[in-house]
């Protein structure tokens, strides 16, 4: 039997703000995966240990170095994770996997939750699993355990999440490396036994009713900052003013942005935050001038400002003049050396998508 | 002239889980101050200083402790903040104000909240000084720059606040302790400067859309527990975790309790808590084996249990089978050998407010 897919997954923005590790926006910039299954391919596929062929179209971002490997890309890794807790060793005879990714990586865009949501979603249809999105979300949890790009990427628009208190037993492990998983032959990890089953539920999310009135500006920095380097440079404690400080903003910002039309009075302040985005500044330079002097009054239709994810991309929140405040931005890294692009985006309301195709 | 009016402030529960310092429901549940001003009094208040006598009734809350002197009780003390920082010495001659405050007084229901809201909101009215509810919020947060309660109790409803950054010199004084502007005959602070005026906008809020199936269930034990003394047992700083866990559970809380039907899936857990109520257990028996196991798989209709403000009153949160949700915690307490009242409760939707009447 062949079949012919399509999985869409958008980018991501997280933390905005104050909601670290809390808040994320799906973004209207996808990954796709075309996805073909057709035995006439074997005699292409048999090369691979695990019968699927990986090509990545060459606007990609990332061309140049994402691997190509079932066994080594995010994407099909976390495929693999995903069957073989279902007890299917390996993708059918015949697999073609397409691959186009616009989301720049190590920009703070979520271009790994992506890969993870959409290999997740690879593995659900591939093995017609027919988990529900919450249940595909569990995976995705036992890969990456930060739910907020995860979570936006998942289910799209704007959405807080929280991860619960499993039992000790469920959280044991904490986070599954894929590594541990694959790519033994067998499937199973290292001690032999069969990969881990998420717990059910291990977060819970909601999803705000975003003001349709604010767009997104992405200013994006040509430099990568590694999600690693960038938690290395937060503390492991916090003073309770700084935690109250960010728990106050949060509160509000949610939502206020859902209110029509926008209040940049409460909202531009609500966006500001004291747990990550002051150690980011010795990995971004120029990041705390951007911050504190790009504001409502210097730029009427900005509604607020923040580092996106990790960085180094800058998001701002607004409803008219997005082309002035992307300058204004680009123009600030500029005197740092830093050259940007910058788009302009929407959130993307449904999530990750499938697509069944005719052959 | 004569003038007769009332104003009303309700109750609040602050806190409300995760949102430490920073959420607030209004109560249905009110301080009352009855208040008249005619000249045909001047014999009965010309004894006092500031022309006023206060009366309290006899079945309020704390009867046999609140001082009646205008400048020792809190609301006439603070109405006469807001009097002299608009160049207004006293209270009008022939100023009578009867006090009914079925609040009860240091339970973590909002009695010097509703004091201090009640105060500025009677400065503002015998001064007839017309500020908006915003501008005498200001006055409210020199006083307590806690805004949870004040916020809940002037503006009403379900609410969120954060303190704004304001500039140095603005912040200079946080708080002003009454003690400093009076009850000096000058009016003035110790440094005979004049009081202090608050700058605007100290704080912002919003309010959220609370799902009017959901009603407030208050159990209220028969001690006081202190703010300073609660406030006491809170550590100076947090783990990156235990932050982490309010701000994902806050943001989530907030607008799951503006859907519905509300999901108690959803809300129970986030109305979990590691910032405050797990340090506040020494001072409240019991509290650790109320919050962890009377559930909504207990009690059905039960959407979540928290500690109001800082105790020791429990809140739970609940859209049926209110009795047995109350029982079953008063009779934990009762195994601590400490006696409870309950009362069911709405929130109050208005907040404060002021009704002139017919003389």
């Amino acid at each position: 039997m062949t079949r012919h897919f399509v999985i869409k997954v958008p980018a991501s923005s997280a933390n905005i703000g104050p909601g670290f590790d809390v808040l994320g926006i799906g973004l209207s910039l996808f990954l796709e995966l075309d996805v073909t299954i057709d035995p006439k391919f074997a005699s292409e596929t048999n090369n691979d240990p695990h019968n699927c062929v990986i090509t990545y179209s060459e606007d990609s971002e990332g061309f140049e170095h994402v691997p190509l490997k079932a066994d080594e890309n995010l994407i099909t890794r976390t495929a693999l994770y995903v069957l073989r807790c279902n007890d299917i060793r390996e993708f059918p005879i015949g697999t073609k996997i397409h691959i186009k990714n616009p989301i720049p990586l190590g920009r703070g865009l979520g271009s790994s939750g992506a890969a993870v949501v959409g290999g997740a979603m690879l593995g659900n249809e591939i093995g017609k699993l027919g988990f529900s999105k919450e249940r595909i979300l569990d995976y995705c949890l036992m890969i990456e355990r930060h739910p907020d790009n995860i979570t936006a990427a998942m289910m799209g628009g704007f959405v807080g999440s929280y991860l619960r208190d499993l039992s000790a037993a469920d959280m044991e492990r904490k986070e599954i490396p894929l590594s541990e998983v694959l790519p033994e032959p067998a499937g199973g990890h290292n001690t032999g036994l069969a990969p881990p089953i998420p717990p059910h539920d291990i977060g819970r999310h909601i999803k705000y009713d975003w003001c349709k009135q604010v767009k997104c500006v992405a200013i994006i920095p040509d430099f990568e900052v590694s999600t690693a380097s960038s938690r290395g440079v937060l503390p492991t404690a916090y003073t309770a003013k700084d935690m109250i400080f960010n728990l106050q903003r949060l509160a509000v910002l949610t939502t206020a942005l859902t209110r029509s039309p926008p209040d940049p009075e409460l909202i531009y302040p609500a966006m500001q935050d004291r747990v990550h985005q002051p150690y980011r500044k010795t990995l971004i330079p120029g990041l705390t001038e951007i911050l504190s002097s790009v504001t409502p009054k210097t730029h009427p239709g900005l509604l607020g400002i923040c580092l996106s994810g990790a960085g180094p991309t800058i998001l701002a929140l607004a409803t008219e003049n997005f082309e002035e405040i992307a300058n204004e931005i680009i123009n600030r890294f500029a005197k740092e050396k830093i050259t940007c692009r910058w788009k302009l985006l929407e959130p993307a309301y449904e999530g990750a998508t499938v697509e069944e195709l005719d052959n």
